[in-house]
């Protein structure tokens, strides 16, 4: 009787072990050779689930991008866009160990992707969800009447946007000087910089 | 008689190459020999203004930075924050052809420094000097009295740095969505909102 495999945990897990080399030696190291090392397989066996290294470098992450959007869909959202903003922001933020490391190998693939027009389409469609994403928070302000009065919602979108890439960055960057709390602050205090003066959030600090 | 060659001429030249093979064909080609094809040189002649391929990474990154700080030093200060702190900030964005190259080619050696510390104090320090760069501009604004009341200094400067940083990565990704006057705009648009309400810049839009 043949061995039954599971193909798609199996294709996870060769993922995974692409992530470990990029995260210990860099993408440079991230052949097909060494990635079948860390996963334990012969190059042989590796190339039974990926054909080609595009191929598994697109599955790789494609991944990072799956788990993100599956933790959105796990939010439990009140309709208060003070309340769930955050929420959706903080899971794109790596705020913990495990989302560290995705946004380590996230930026390692983004810079792969202008090289490597396999990765291209990928990184465009993430893209766009994550513009999806700020243009809702920022709309959210202003069909709840929170907004500032004559608020540019795609402009506010884009500087949001920007921010949060910005600090996904530097936490992964200088960790010890954006620690999560300060990162949600800056967070809550930009979400709260785009309302009118009636309603304040905490103080910023 | 020995051919007279001006030594820091020849590294910027391979220096140069190596960023040309960044930006073609990733940092994972960067390899010592493809740079010194590049460049025209035999990889014993490269060795000779660079001994290792950390130097020469090490040096091409630099010269990224050297020639934002050229670029910063020449900018002609008026004493208004609200017109030197753009021209500060605009000297660090890619806002053309060139400073597009640059950013580009610093974003993949910033990647490769979580990898490789012997990029990473260079990198490091330039953080620092952004960080001064951030911090004065809005400690500039408080002293000058235009700063919204209990503005926090460092916890703003935070806020505006990683913005930029969120553009000038943004700009590189999806350049169609941000072209030049559009970064411009969103920067002015940031600086004025945390000034008090009687400094008012141009429309966002």
């Amino acid at each position: 009787m043949p061995k039954i495999v599971n193909h798609d945990h199996q294709k996870q897990k060769v993922a995974e072990a692409a992530w470990r080399v990029i995260l210990k030696q860099g993408m440079e190291q991230a052949s097909v050779r060494n990635i079948a090392d860390e996963a334990g397989l012969s190059v042989g066996s590796l190339r039974h689930y990926f054909a080609t290294q595009s191929d598994l470098y697109a599955y790789s992450m494609n991944m990072v991008s799956e788990r993100v959007a599956q933790r959105i869909q796990n939010i439990k959202f009140s309709g208060d866009v003070l309340h769930d903003g955050p929420l959706l922001v903080h899971e794109i933020l790596p705020l913990d160990q495990e989302t560290r490391l995705e946004m380590e190998v996230w930026f390692a693939f983004v810079v792969k992707s202008l090289s490597d027009l396999s990765l291209e389409s990928l990184r465009k469609e993430v893209d766009r969800h994550m513009r999806v994403i700020f243009t809702s928070i920022v709309q959210g302000l202003i069909d709840q009447s929170l907004a500032k009065p004559d608020l540019n919602a795609d402009f506010e979108a884009e500087r949001f946007y920007a921010l949060v890439d910005g600090l996904a960055m530097h936490a992964i960057l200088r960790p010890e000087l954006l620690p999560p709390d300060k990162i949600k602050a800056l967070i809550r205090h930009h979400l709260y910089s785009l309302c009118i003066s009636e309603v304040r959030g905490p103080d910023p600090s």
